[in-house]
């Protein structure tokens, strides 16, 4: 049979030569209107609205006339660029020397080009199939390795959301420490403010009380230390003192208290590390480390701890073990802590994480190692003390002794405020840091230049009318200001690593290995179940490195990003509209951190009417890990509802425990559809039901793509949802993150979503920040308000339209091989579909992980495993994907089926077969004959099918020991001697 | 032994903290100083200068204190770009619709991220080992195809420099074919002019005489037919006429006259195509599918003929073979007709050529497919219509009654003059075509809005005192205006590949499929003697895709490319300084470009003096192919020269033959260092005894890496030379060009350098153009341009001295195992080495394609093969890499040696070992036992040594059989039957 031919993706002859011809549905949506009707026609359908109607409960559609994502004009690709473009250059590129944990980033060009501008580095998915991802593993366990290093900690995991939420892990981590016992949690006044915010919020949830003022001395209160769980600094602190926190450590240490730093990596190179003078847990930004400010994110915040807490860390650590042949791979370690695992026994609810940021930040450090970060560092520092002795010179006093990048200038010595000096700054482009009336802040960066320099420091001057400097004026530091026994002595980043890949060329080859080994969307299909692993278009992507956008410090006054306060603006409209809701919030940096944000404005919610009371929250067992484990959080006790055996909510479960818990009733979360795969017919009766109990519905969002345009949250009952715009819409996965979680919700719960210390204007019912930037992850909002331009509404409604019948299609291909678990009454799926695999392990001992493994030797990454059942696969094509790659998925399949059936047969043996041996990297297939001791050929190991022999990604490693990696905890790199050992 | 652990690569601690930290050379430069050290002690040196000292003979040296390129500043890479975008914001951003073969193009995002920003593509060589380059040797056929599908010609070739040096190769070809005979070429006057400008100068060397006029009407002179060898035509026209050459086509043929047609792809799918009204040469400018302007390239030029002159047919051509398995795959089909073989029975030197441009242009059409392409014609005609008709409204007068996207406007309709119409134009941003005072030119593109056309619409409405249009008023055209006798009735694009790849998906996964297939420098060192594979550094490669220089018309006024032209200064300044001559044009587009224009200059330097009748041009037998075709193209008769045992040239016999020829010597070329890899000590006596005979001296620049900063060609005693930008000035190679071969030549030929049509003043005594437009391929000027303001003098300086270590510090490490064919007095190589391996044929059969092969196994692309001498191999590391990079490569020598030896010892067979069988991609190591029949062990086919187990790039075909595709040559992509039976 002749191969497949295709047309353009949907769109044919243009209607008219005026209209854009290059329509973004025609390229993102896969299947062509050909293949639209031969699934159609395979399924028994004369039409998509046939199909549609069986694959969605009728009472839960919204009218045609009343989709109002549909009034959502489309824009073609050059039509959004030249309004990105607009955009942009309503923004201002002024020159900021704010600081508050933000700074000026460089990012090395061959970085900028190979990474972060490289969907091999930007369109895999965590990487939870290790064997296709050494590359991204590789580099997270340098991303670690060099936290270790500069903090001096014994172990680091591999990136969370951001500093203050990073900080709020390391005050509950010594919640948890106490076990729960002791309340209180002392906050220096040093701490970033918007560190602070979000320890408040996070601080409710536990009720933790927060201590906040000068620790050194708060800390000798006796009635302080006997509740004390913990101590907050930062290091050097907000107004860039750096002190010295020894006797602070050992105070806490002696009351049972643990010492949590928020601190900053380049500091590090210059100063004592905290693991070296008592900190148990420290964190920050690595954003410096070569990632854009990008008006707040994202950015890799990191996370390190002492030995003695390393199985309590939150967040993805990926450590060393060994493949099945012996040879050293790196996989994720300690997975039993996932929410998965821990549920609503959980402290932490993160998952997706900032894993491309923190490949960025660690390739930063491979490329400039221990000498180039010196000379960085040495350069940060020496412009600091420049600047000081200079505006010291005509008569400003620094408040700050002590200072690694940062100056707080006091402008009354000169009889100045200090809006005399914002005056005259703004006026020639440089926004310097608002303390107070009588005080600027000053820090300084990478990238400030010497002519930059001269410039801010005649800002100075001449608001006291001296004379202004020049570039022959400014001389050498003499030294460094650093107090001897702050400096660092200690070695950092001596592994070979960090002192190879100087040289471009070197830099590029290392970058470009570690991709080679990673499977993405470049080479197939990715069917996550619940992850929705789309199109990350080029057009969507192009505008985040434009240094408009991304050169924006997060705390710059709002008439400095008109450009992006229309971005932001038109995107919480969007997904407002999509959603069926009022008001949006941007500020969650992932699905999870959605999830808490909605659950906490619920509470405030319930509070303000008095019934702050109200603390159960009902979750159906099947349930993402992350639901419970985020109601913990925000302070609620998790009740859980069954499901009845046809996958279904049991309603009757539910109407009892509602009603059993009746008073204090505070929410149900629920995934629609479910995360079986299946659309609830009694969704709208669910939410009825808690509605009459007093409760709130909330509603995961994660499965958002199969609804847009045929229902919405806010019709199948919701008061609150988040959206993972890093699934739905098309922020590229990064590897584990970036992600973005907004959430919408209905107006009665409009004033309560978050604020933030940086807001312009916040209403007095909104709850404290839960991020610290405040509008989150700004410059990847432009990914999702380009991708939801450029469908528009109709293209948004017929991407849904499509992921159904890709996920149907594929349903009935694999129907007859393979047991699907769950469907609704008219037989279709939503989505994505659950296959049960539970016959195989019964007839031959065969689990998930061999289909798995299997798939990967087909050129496959494989589905979600073991989730939400164990049993299951969870299969999601989303509409990105052609007839002919899905047909590619399912003969796969349905051969791996086949091998499967040799293995129940006893043709060939149970421990030794194609699925237990799977995957066959290139270094297996090579053995000689006499170690090729398997009962099946090289050929049959490697190339299957035919498709294989013209395309085909390999594994690099074979089947990866993880009990082994776990009891042998590694998480570094390899040192020289190891190195030179192998 | 430890791994070695390296700093940063040449440059340590900053002097100031006021330095830049981000200096190019430490980045560029692979080894570092401690590497440096190491190398030198290994060759016994204490210091680089007595290193240097040894390599370069002391005759030469330029004196420390007189070296110009040492004047060079050095921008740091943050500066750069500073500098860069300056520069770019003084181009305006006007809109053009200037036409004459130049269009505004729309890159399709996925191929702009993924093709000509992604170092995967762009730093690749020409697939000389086409067992790791199928990716692009795929793409480069799926060009050839979509050429010949569109013209409907049998053949066509992988690209070409530009229009109108491929339109110069069709009346070469026209006059070959007439055995040289005919010597008269009629060329239509609708032709482009600066096509007509490149041929009269091409004309002249072959003593081929121009008639321009209207060729329908020329033709039938008597007395021209009979001398007649071919004629050309434009089709549409520069004015935008489309006329019907089929009667004019039969009357050539009949006097035995070939047709050669420009032509313009997009038109083509409109239009009947040219091989279907009997043109036998169809080429033209394939920059429209998707690549930008650039102000003048580089762009694929396309070169299509009837199966009858498949053999004649210059460029490079992609056939379809097969591998040692059976297996298709692609290679360079048909080497023999490459000038390294011709020689001076050449008639075309063209060698680097536009591969990734090429690339490009077909991937634009496999993204859009015929459907998507054809809605771009409609429109573009559909626009043109359009104007004609609302301009006509309001007075105009259209001259050209047949169009498909050009109309020639008559302003005197209206009572205005064309500067009128310029005025207005320009006053609102829009430059038109400037055709004469009475007539003004408009050319539309896919880039055109509605609201452009109504902006261009409203300018001539303006004119006339009209109202002026909106969008309401625009109009859908009735139908198409072409006659029905030419449209286009034929399919086109029926290949599979055209109609697949719609989606965004499928495109992005097409294009990494085959960028995973090919070997660069991403992977490894590309140690290809005489070619300079360097660091492509991403800072040199970003300016190039920002739109103020990548959308600039080669036609526009100079005042609207003030940024263009510093760069272009500033270029030719430099590579004046670094080579000690004069002036410098940056016209030719590649090396042997330049070297026609050298020739050319030199040629018009005679004739100035009233010796043209010099015509005898002495090279010696080591010089690279392009030498002799060149010096034929510029009518000069080669006259070989000896070389002697030692590899230097033979000055008895320069002597001998310079006084012979003393009264009609013209020139003299050479290759300094030789390409044999030695500075030749006698080079200045040589060219003293040129001058002392009435000759000039061209020097062959190919190998500048080793002089800068030692030595230059003036002081070597030359008169001219040509440069490669693409080899010592780190424009990538593309995987086959683009490339850009300027000439810089001593002051008495400054007066000759090359003029152009649309060069805004011209010397008198200024030959004719070498390429269609004036700067060449301005756009990747900007590369050279960087690389060497990054560097600077110093780098640059430091960079060749390192480019001769590493070549000499490989040679110490290989001889023992190979005989190194020449080394000077000293020992000492240049910055290459050549070895010998005719030992080994002797002693067991083993060629140096066997060595080549078997190197593809370790990971690395082989270097030069068998030129300049057959039975050797040519090794180029240069200073881009590490110390580490060498050894891995020498290792990877010593370990084939050693192979070897046991075929020489026969403990392995001659006709069955890892030599012959290689390479060996991963579908042979899974080669069942049976299969296997082989004395060797797979592991020690695929890993013989341990770096493979880490980092391997595998060949996906094995050894293909050249012999059998050039008996059966296929050159076009597999059809929907052929895949079918596949
Ligand atoms: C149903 C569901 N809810 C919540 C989440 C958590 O989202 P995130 O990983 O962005 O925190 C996921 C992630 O896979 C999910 O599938
Ligand atoms: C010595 C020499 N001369 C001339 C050329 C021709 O240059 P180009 O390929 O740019 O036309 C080459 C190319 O390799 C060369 O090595
Ligand atoms: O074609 C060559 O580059 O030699």
């Amino acid at each position: 049979t002749p191969k497949h031919v295709r047309a353009l993706a949907s769109v044919h002859r243009a209607s008219s030569i005026f209209a854009p011809h290059d329509e973004f549905p025609e390229r993102h949506i896969g299947p062509d209107d050909k293949e639209t009707a031969t699934m159609l026609s395979k399924l028994g359908y004369k039409s998509m609205d046939a199909f549609v109607g069986d694959a969605v409960p009728t009472k839960i559609r919204v009218p045609a006339t009343n989709i109002s994502n549909e009034t959502i004009a489309a824009f073609s690709e050059s039509q959004l660029h030249a309004r990105a473009k607009a955009l942009g250059a309503q923004n201002k590129s002024f020159k900021s020397y704010i600081g508050m944990g933000y700074h000026n980033a460089v990012v090395p060009p061959v970085i900028l080009r190979n990474v972060i501008e490289n969907p091999q580095w930007y369109t895999p998915y965590t990487p939870y199939q290790p064997e296709i991802a050494q590359g991204r593993l590789e580099s997270l366990v340098n991303f670690q390795t060099m936290v270790m290093s500069l903090t001096s900690m014994d172990i680091a995991n591999a990136s969370m959301l951001d500093e203050a939420t990073a900080a709020a892990e390391g005050m509950v981590m010594a919640f948890v420490s106490s076990n729960q016992k002791k309340k209180k949690f002392l906050v220096d006044s040093g701490v970033l403010p918007q560190t602070i915010a979000v320890l408040r919020t996070r601080a409710k949830g536990f009720g933790i009380q927060l201590v906040i003022g000068d620790a050194s001395s708060a800390i000798e209160d006796q009635a302080l230390r006997s509740e004390l769980c913990g101590v907050m600094v930062q290091y050097p602190d907000v107004n860039g003192n750096v002190k010295d926190f020894a006797a602070l450590a050992e105070s806490a240490h002696s009351a049972g208290a643990l010492v949590v730093c928020g601190t900053d990596l380049l500091a590090l190179i210059t100063l004592k590390p905290p693991g070296e003078w008592g900190a148990d847990i420290v964190l920050g930004n690595s954003a410096r480390f070569g990632v854009p400010a990008g008006y707040g994110g994202p950015h890799g915040a990191f996370f390190a701890v002492a030995d003695k807490l390393k199985r309590k860390m939150p967040g993805r650590l990926i450590g060393r073990s060994r493949d099945a042949t012996g040879k050293p791979a790196y996989r994720l370690a300690l997975q039993t802590r996932e929410q998965h695992i821990r549920r609503e026994k959980a402290t932490s609810n993160i998952c997706t994480s900032q894993a491309l940021l923190a490949n960025m930040a660690a390739m930063y450090a491979v490329y400039h190692g221990p000498d180039g970060l010196q000379r960085i560092a040495d350069k940060v520092h020496g412009f600091t003390q420049v600047f000081k002795s200079t505006i010291e010179s005509v008569g400003y006093k620094v408040s700050n002794s002590t200072f690694f990048d940062t100056v707080t200038v006091d402008v009354t010595a000169i009889g100045k405020s200090a809006k005399d000096l914002h005056e005259a700054s703004t006026a020639v482009g440089i926004n310097l840091r608002q303390v107070d009336n009588e005080h600027v802040g000053v820090t300084f960066d990478e990238s400030i230049t010497p002519e930059d320099l001269v410039k801010l420091i005649n800002v100075f001057t001449s608001v006291v009318s001296s004379p202004s400097v020049s570039l022959a004026d400014l001389k050498e530091p003499a030294g460094s200001s650093i107090p001897p026994e702050l400096k660092r002595t200690s070695k950092y980043l001596h592994y070979p690593v960090f002192n190879k890949h100087h040289s471009e060329t070197e830099m590029l080859r290392y970058i470009n290995h570690l991709a080679s080994k990673d499977i993405g969307l470049v080479h197939t299909m990715i069917p996550l179940g619940s992850c929705t692993m789309k199109l990350n278009s080029t057009s969507s992507m192009i505008p985040l490195t434009w240094p408009e956008f991304s050169n924006v410090h997060p705390f710059v006054p709002y008439d400095q990003v008109k450009g992006y306060h229309t971005v932001i603006k038109e995107l919480e409209e969007d997904l407002a509209r999509i959603t069926g809701f009022h008001s949006t919030s941007l500020q969650p940096n992932s699905g999870a951190a959605g999830e808490y944000a909605g659950l906490c404005v619920i509470r405030a919610y319930h509070e303000n009417r008095g019934e702050g009371h109200r603390d159960i929250c009902l979750i159906p067992i099947s349930a993402h890990g992350t639901n419970p484990a985020s109601a913990v959080m925000a302070g609620l006790k998790v009740v859980p509802v069954k499901s009845l055996a046809d996958g279904s909510l049991d309603l009757e479960d539910l109407k009892a425990k509602a009603e059993k818990h009746r008073d204090n009733l505070a929410a149900f979360m629920i995934t629609y559809p479910s995360t079986f795969g299946v659309f609830e017919e009694g969704v709208q009766d669910a939410c009825k039901i808690i509605h009459d109990n007093g409760g709130q519905v909330y509603l995961d969002g994660a499965n958002l793509n199969a609804q847009i345009g045929l229902t919405n949250p806010a019709t199948c009952g919701g008061d609150v949802c988040h959206m993972n715009l890093h699934k739905t819409f098309a922020i590229p996965h990064g590897g584990g993150g970036p992600g973005v979680g907004p959430i919408c919700v209905a107006e009665h719960l409009a004033p309560f979503l978050p604020s933030h210390p940086a807001m312009s204007s916040i209403g007095i019912k909104a709850i404290d920040a839960v991020s610290a930037a405040p509008f989150g992850s700004s410059s990847i909002h432009l990914i999702s308000w380009a991708y939801i331009k450029m469908l528009g509404g109709k293209g948004l409604s017929e991407s849904s339209k499509i992921a159904l019948l890709n996920a149907n299609y594929m349903a009935s291909r694999l129907s007859g091989h393979y047991s699907l678990r769950y469907k609704n009454t008219k037989g279709r799926v939503a989505h994505e579909l659950l296959i049960d695999l539970a016959e195989f392990d019964k007839a031959a001992g065969l689990k998930v992980a061999d289909f798995a493994k299997r798939l990967q030797d087909y050129g496959f990454h494989p589905p979600t495993c073991s989730w939400p059942i164990s049993t299951c696969m969870l299969i999601e094509p989303t509409e990105s994907e052609t007839l002919e790659e899905i047909d590619r998925f399912c003969d796969a399949m349905i051969q791996i089926r086949e091998e499967a059936e040799d293995i129940i047969t006893g043709k060939q043996p149970k421990d030794n077969n194609l699925l237990k041996n799977a995957p066959h990297p290139p270094s297996v297939i090579a053995l000689s004959d006499a170690e090729w001791n398997r009962p099946y050929t090289r050929r049959e190991a490697a190339y299957p099918l035919p498709y294989l022999e013209e395309k085909k990604f390999w594994p690099t490693v074979s089947r990866i020991d993880d009990a082994y990696g776990d009891l042998n905890l590694i998480c570094d790199c390899p040192s020289v001697e190891e190195l030179a050992h192998s």
